[in-house]
């Protein structure tokens, strides 16, 4: 396997104070890990209208169902004492761990959340925004496998962990570090969460997500985000995240919700994502999810914003659709496209930052199904309107296996959806009328002097793709996308350089890490 | 390789007249031919609506700039007299081969052709409509190479060209048999546009396209048309179409002008193709290509239009991009999606049926990087509001190789999105009221009576996708995609079954072609 380039990181230099951390060699490096120009922060925006696919009528149906569902199903918030005293002080309608609200409750008190906000770094440069016109792009979240081609499927480990954080860093194509990028089994369940958070940390700039399995583990990372950014620089500015998983249909368990008012409470952003396969977390109809995932999330982001109002929340999604032989999760499904587009208009209608879409295939392996799934989802996503796009790389088997050849042919794919939302320019450059006077019918443009002006900036220029003759093609070893992404992954990870930092923040954190470890014994389940 | 199923053919029945012709068992040969149901004709529809890429003052800049091209540059329409005869009748300025337009004069020519039209194909059930919400899908136009897992690359052969005219009318997720599926390249080049006509008109019953590669060859695939559909009955019905690749930039050959004129001049259709790889046969800004397609496409269906007026057309384009490293052209790239969005803008202001999009790819294997490239070229062509998708199936290799697995990877894609072309029905079944009522926070919607009432018809089944876990996966081989789609063309064609054809009229048709083929030597070149 590879080999860390454990050297290069022993020689990391102090980083700047917070707000004028030194960007510009991390920059080179991110230059230098990718073939592909490093883009300017203005490639991460859209400049493309989004895809509109229901009217006014049919979304006001939508609205009007989930104020149904919010007023007479409710939400239950099992376990938490704190959130259901939160929601009937607002005035929800609370029975046991049942809440209701009235029609459009549920959406005023969503209505203090941020439209948008900003994420830091550890990097000025590495700062992000989600929302408006803004996108973030994440790797895949939560796999206990990992893959390559060589050594197969097996349990991920801290070591696979770092190498994904790395190549996230390394790729010009995403601006999120991710945050259980897989789940490093080899390390005691009640303690990962530090590594990992060290880890994206240590060998990242990238804004990142802390632990959401138990409230006090989210208290730990937000603990080692102070160690790094300083004790008081969190109360104004976001520098973690969690994910919040609604228990779909219609439940937040005390793990979620406890989280969720940690992260809030501390001023940082939680994501609230209600995970709805049509026919088991919900009806078989995309109509219904969508009613419901809308419910769900305005439940949460609600709960976010009586825990400190301003907080800063994303409105998430999860919808997909389910083999009803089988069971089996599908994704990159028609159906899912649908429901992606229409979930992406129910926030907007509410002015929150969107996360939808993504890289998502059933697929074992990086194959053909996997791309047409994944690009199928992603694309989805990303003309819907989505602000932020978890499981941007890497994701395979309904998101049990990280693969790290699938990670870099998704990569490519996000840069070639990042020159999709720039859009066309219509100035005269563009419309090249000299060029016309210079070759004329039946000429060839390769030679004009447009073209020369032009070439290097016209096209975006795929890292994987082959366009070679068939001839070069099977003289090269015929191969495949998945194994030119093997050798890819490869040499990423060789030519990654660590960003540097300060030593005495990095003792600190080793030093809370040990303390924290040492105080309890380990737990393997 | 395969076997043909020739003693079922050889059972054929007498068909109906044209107008009558029996259309169940066809259809019941087209239901067992794939596992999904056969979808009723509402299917090949769109609900959904249009992504709308520029504004009106964008989309105004570009027709200026057509404008522009037509009346400063022009067109060439070399070796045909006739066709400049035509346009300078119409007030058109000609200057030897030059043909130029007053702003909005090329517009107005085209303002004659039908906004849609229907196409007959040899059984009522198979006629399809151009235009308006319609969507026709076709299988890969012109490789000279086939390939599949067990033989590998080599060249195709008349074989190989019925074969996938028998996938096409197989399966229920093509309503175009297509023209060239494959250039049979055993048979002399003068001599099997015979074959190809034929063979569309014995094994299949859905519409398809004659040859273009002479004006007498397209004669020949009339009067083949004409021997099956009836002399008469073509004056006033469109039974075949002919597709004329522009020679861009802003030429067209005498070979494909001629082309032009007989289909018209028969009162069947034509699409005007103009074929752009940017940097070669057009500027390397988007932009521009936006601009010459346009101004190419309306010179040749204002051509379509003076030989007859009312002549149903298809506005075509393909745009694409190149490696402008290595001059090798590019598909499913960014800037190919957005010139795709933005062409169908162009033509919808025109009025008239599209063409464009398409499973796209530079990939010379059914891999990763060839569903990447083709789901995204697909997507970018249906969301844009293509009427017609030429390539719809089997395309690899830049269109230099049909697959044969590609084939039936693309056939489920499409099934996907004419199911995504369906959209969302938003009424009280879709919300399912009644399953939270029954299921509540927390429940599982698998067993409910809505998930039971409408599982069935909930979700597109894929006849392809992996969805087993990995552990079933494991134990049944492994199988990728590819290896999956080859076992899948395999099963398609051993259940293929013929149509019936009246035996008179097949003897018709090989009369008349062992009379062309005796009349003239074989051409190798």
């Amino acid at each position: 396997m590879v080999t860390e380039v454990s050297g290069i990181e022993q020689t990391a230099t102090p980083s700047a104070p917070p707000g004028r951390r030194a960007g510009g060699r991390a920059a080179r490096v991110a230059r230098r890990g990718d073939r592909n120009s490093f883009p300017p922060p203005a490639r991460f925006r859209r400049r493309v209208p989004t895809f509109e696919l229901l009217d006014e009528e049919g979304l006001a149906r939508l609205e009007a169902q989930a104020d149904w569902i919010l007023k007479e199903i409710g939400v239950e918030f099992r376990g938490d004492a704190e959130a259901l005293r939160l929601f009937k002080a607002a005035g929800a309608t609370v029975k046991g761990e049942r809440v209701r609200f009235e029609s459009g409750q549920a959406r005023a008190l969503c209505a203090t959340a941020p439209r948008s906000f900003r994420m830091e770094g550890r990097d000025p440069a590495s700062a992000i925004t989600l929302g408006g016109d803004h996108i973030v792009l994440m790797p895949a979240y939560g796999p206990p496998f990992v893959t390559d081609l060589e050594g197969g499927r097996r349990y991920a480990t801290l070591q696979d962990f770092r190498n994904f954080v790395k190549l996230a860093y390394a790729t010009p194509w995403l601006n999120h570090s991710g945050g259980t990028v897989c789940e490093p089994v080899d390390i005691p369940v009640n303690k990962r969460h530090l590594d990992m958070v060290y880890a994206h940390l240590r060998y990242s700039t990238k804004p990142f997500m802390g632990a959401v399995t138990a409230p006090a583990r989210a208290e730990d990372s937000i603990a080692m985000a102070r160690l790094v950014f300083g004790e008081d620089y969190l109360e104004d500015h976001c520098v973690i995240q969690g994910n919040i998983n609604v228990n779909s249909p219609l439940v937040f368990d005390e793990t979620m919700s406890g989280a969720l008012r940690a992260y809030a409470a501390a001023n940082q952003s939680v994501v609230v994502s209600p995970f709805i396969l049509g026919g088991a977390m919900g009806p078989v109809t995309q109509p219904a999810l969508l009613a419901q995932s809308h419910a769900e999330a305005m439940a949460g982001i609600a709960l976010s914003q009586l825990v400190r109002r301003g907080a800063p929340v994303v409105y998430g999604s999860f919808l997909t659709t389910m083999n009803l032989k089988t069971g089996a999760p599908t994704f990159g499904t028609p159906e899912a496209s649908l429901s992606t587009f229409a979930i992406a208009q129910l926030c907007r209608r509410l002015g929150l930052p969107l996360r939808c879409g993504g890289h998502l295939t059933a697929s074992k392996v990086a194959d053909g199904q996997a791309m047409q799934e994944s690009v199928a989802s992603m694309m989805a996503g990303v003309l819907a309107g989505s602000n932020f796009l978890f499981h941007a790389a890497g994701w395979l088997e309904g998101g049990l296996t990280m693969g790290y050849e699938k990670f870099v042919m998704d990569l490519d794919h996000c840069g070639m959806m990042l020159r999709m939302l720039e859009g066309l320019t219509l100035d005269d450059n563009a419309l090249a009328a000299e060029a016309y006077r210079e070759a004329g019918p039946g000429g060839n443009y390769l030679g004009s002097a447009h073209t020369l002006a032009n070439f290097e900036a016209a096209n975006f220029d795929s890292a994987l793709a082959d366009t070679a003759s068939y001839e070069q093609w099977d003289e090269a070893g015929r191969q495949d996308l998945e194994r030119r992404a093997h050798r890819r992954w490869r040499e990423m990870l060789a030519a990654y350089e660590a960003p540097p930092l300060d030593p005495a923040i990095d003792e600190a954190l080793l030093d809370f890490m040990a303390r924290e470890k040492a105080a309890t014994p380990d737990q393997w389940h």
